[in-house]
């Protein structure tokens, strides 16, 4: 299953999951992952500052996703808005990307650092968008609760998305949560 | 300003917080406490696991005190359900309070490990607050939802009920932040 055609940034993330699912994050160091991946520590440390950046590197324009989908957005009310964050957010998550998407959610649960750091990259993008929201003349406090509304919409949906035998496109499922949402008040 | 009428538990919370606060969370042990209450390491040891404890003892009611507020509500829509699990929390932060839980969350924001547990500790609440809204036969998006949201409400009043200078009610203030939530989908 390795997509050895791929530059050496994606060998080592190929491999690098592979140790992980099979042994676990602990157990595996970085010296394993390049010689799984057939390169060198150095070449390692070339893309990634250490084996946890393996599962957060991709994430690094995390938040820069749902701005974007912000910013395409002509104005409306912030629950809208925040709808234009999460329709932004849909590109990063296509089809391709599912099976990954699982091993990594997979070392996540098994470790309570990286848990930890994933609710902080998630609680990052809540910020960012809340200040996002408010620059468009919304009141913090609404820009707060949307925003944070937005990120629940979105975990839930990522969290449905990658379920075992799930087949909807992220975009099909998120459509359906924001509509559970939006009805909550109706 | 210490309550030395209280019995020995309340005199260690206060004696507990007046050196976290004075020298931080760290750099106090146990031994001081006891010293600062005028009683014995055995003393506290019989009241609180450890330090932290003092800072979270009081709080293992926390989700009791939302489920109370549900337990009280006859039905509705899932967002009346959890106003009402709000209001039975509004108990718990009353104007007597309102300084100690200034002084704790200084000595919260101060420590990343307490900022950990206390973010355990809502997501905690937010998980017992969804069951119960489930059991009640909403279905599960839609209670995650639900729950997540009060607990953003419930932790955007939290922040202004202890800003410096406050001086509205916890309840008047949540009355607000929930009328912003609900108004948002409108």
């Amino acid at each position: 299953m390795a997509r050895w055609e791929g530059g050496s940034r994606e060998r080592l993330g190929d491999a690098a999951m592979r140790l992980f699912v099979a042994q676990g994050f602990e157990q595996t160091t970085v010296a394993e992952i390049a010689a799984e991946a057939g390169l060198t520590e150095r070449t390692f440390f070339r893309y990634f500052a250490d084996k946890a950046e393996v599962l957060f590197a991709d994430q690094e324009s995390f938040d820069a996703l749902f701005l974007a989908g912000l910013e395409g957005a002509d104005g409306g009310s912030p629950m809208e808005l925040v709808a234009a964050a999460l329709g932004g957010a849909t590109v990063f998550f296509d089809d391709d990307r599912r099976p990954w998407s699982r091993r990594r959610q997979t070392v996540i649960d098994s470790n309570a650092a990286l848990q930890e750091r994933e609710l902080h990259k998630i609680a990052a993008v809540a910020s960012a968008l809340t200040a996002a929201l408010v620059k468009r003349g919304i009141d913090p406090t609404s820009a707060a609760l949307a925003a944070q509304a937005g990120l629940n919409v979105f975990r839930l949906t990522f969290a449905a998305w990658i379920k075992r035998g799930e087949k909807r496109s992220f975009a099909e499922i998120q459509t359906g949560v924001l509509a559970r949402l939006q009805s909550l008040l109706g």
